[in-house]
């Protein structure tokens, strides 16, 4: 059986759409929330889109951290930090965190369509900075629309994983690559988050502007640099 | 007739690669260059790939500006500003100038695979800083490869088009229409072309891991939101 994948603020948008994606895909998941009966309900609701035999459930954020070493933080930027100082105690040695969250300038009453500039270089940076000695974090899954993830159509984007360890890259990858539609692709190292975090703002202008749900796809790389189903 | 379209740095593989594109489509394009000789001899070297019949001609950059409106601007970071500010006086007012101008750090012997910071928010920024009142800023075409533009099949890649002048925006979406392959996307305000510079540093490390030519394409907007051939 494949160890359990935590969803950190798995009962937002984005995280409730991966957690869904992941279910149906058989894998073991976590919802985590700050409110552990919230986690339980988002996990029911999974379980009746996905089928009773799906391997979700819901616990509250730090118990959630406990049961498994692959955590997927998907919450706004506004409470990025604190959670992260707050689950330090609760993160297990040797954990990758998997990190999709975008300094939005609405963090603080701005543009959705903007990010903030932050200090460290990125969102996925500054978690790394928060983290527990020995965790490795991942940028992915900044791109990836909240509302195609809650649809029933393959996703028709690619997710760019930014790691300094090619192992914890690895494992992102492999999580995207179950949701049909995605393709997994290495985009080198941490300090990249930067870019990623930044095509979300612009994904998100074209939305507004255009009335989409946009995703992005990289073209003109061997075979072998895509990860997919 | 439709107006010439100068090509600013069109010696380079870039601006080579769109002339030629252009030329093909059949678009009169007069390559600028510091020194009219090269200016010249690009020009000839598009005629012998195109055929005889091409629309293609070399100036001096000064001069070439002279002799159009719509402007495109393909010239190594290290020289933006110098010649931005030597062609001042050239620039006809009411002119329209594409950027495609990328921070790498590479202009100041770092990675091509990152960038610069501009005071500005971006290298197109700093364009409009630049040149004279009236003249409108277009920030396009960083993410085409040069490789693929040089060479004869589609390109597999949309131009995101960003500026603060509508008009600017719609002249530079149906040059990049022009070119096989290529959908252009409008991708808001002048301020979004340090997203679209950003993304090139992204596409160059790609192409350096994984061996590619990369580019990219927007998914999941209507199709309203695309302008193609």
């Amino acid at each position: 059986m494949s160890r359990p994948t935590v969803v950190l603020g798995g009962t937002g948008p984005e995280g409730f759409g991966l957690a869904l994606r992941w279910a149906r895909a058989g894998e073991t998941v976590i919802i985590g929330s700050r409110d552990a009966k919230r986690a339980q309900d988002a996990a029911q609701k999974i379980k009746e889109r996905v089928g009773p035999r799906a391997n979700v459930s819901g616990e509250e954020n730090s118990a959630a951290c406990v049961a498994s070493d692959l955590l997927v933080l998907t919450i706004p930027f506004e409470g990025h930090a604190n959670l992260l100082k707050q689950l330090k105690p609760a993160i297990r040695a040797g954990s990758i965190l998997i990190d999709a969250t975008v300094p939005l300038a609405a963090s603080v009453g701005g543009r959705a369509s903007r990010t903030l500039g932050v200090w460290q270089g990125s969102a996925a940076q500054q978690a790394a900075e928060l983290v527990p000695k020995g965790v490795s974090v991942v940028a992915a899954f900044q791109n990836t629309s909240a509302e195609v993830l809650n649809g029933d159509e393959p996703v028709e984007c690619d997710v760019i994983v930014c790691s300094d360890d090619p192992h914890a890259s690895q494992a992102a990858a492999e999580l995207a690559a179950k949701i049909p539609g995605v393709r997994a692709i290495d985009g080198g190292k941490l300090e990249n988050a930067r870019i990623l975090e930044h095509i979300t703002a612009l994904l998100i202008g074209m939305n507004l502007r255009h009335k989409g749900h946009s995703g992005i796809r990289i073209t003109g790389l061997p075979s072998a640099a895509y990860r997919q189903a």
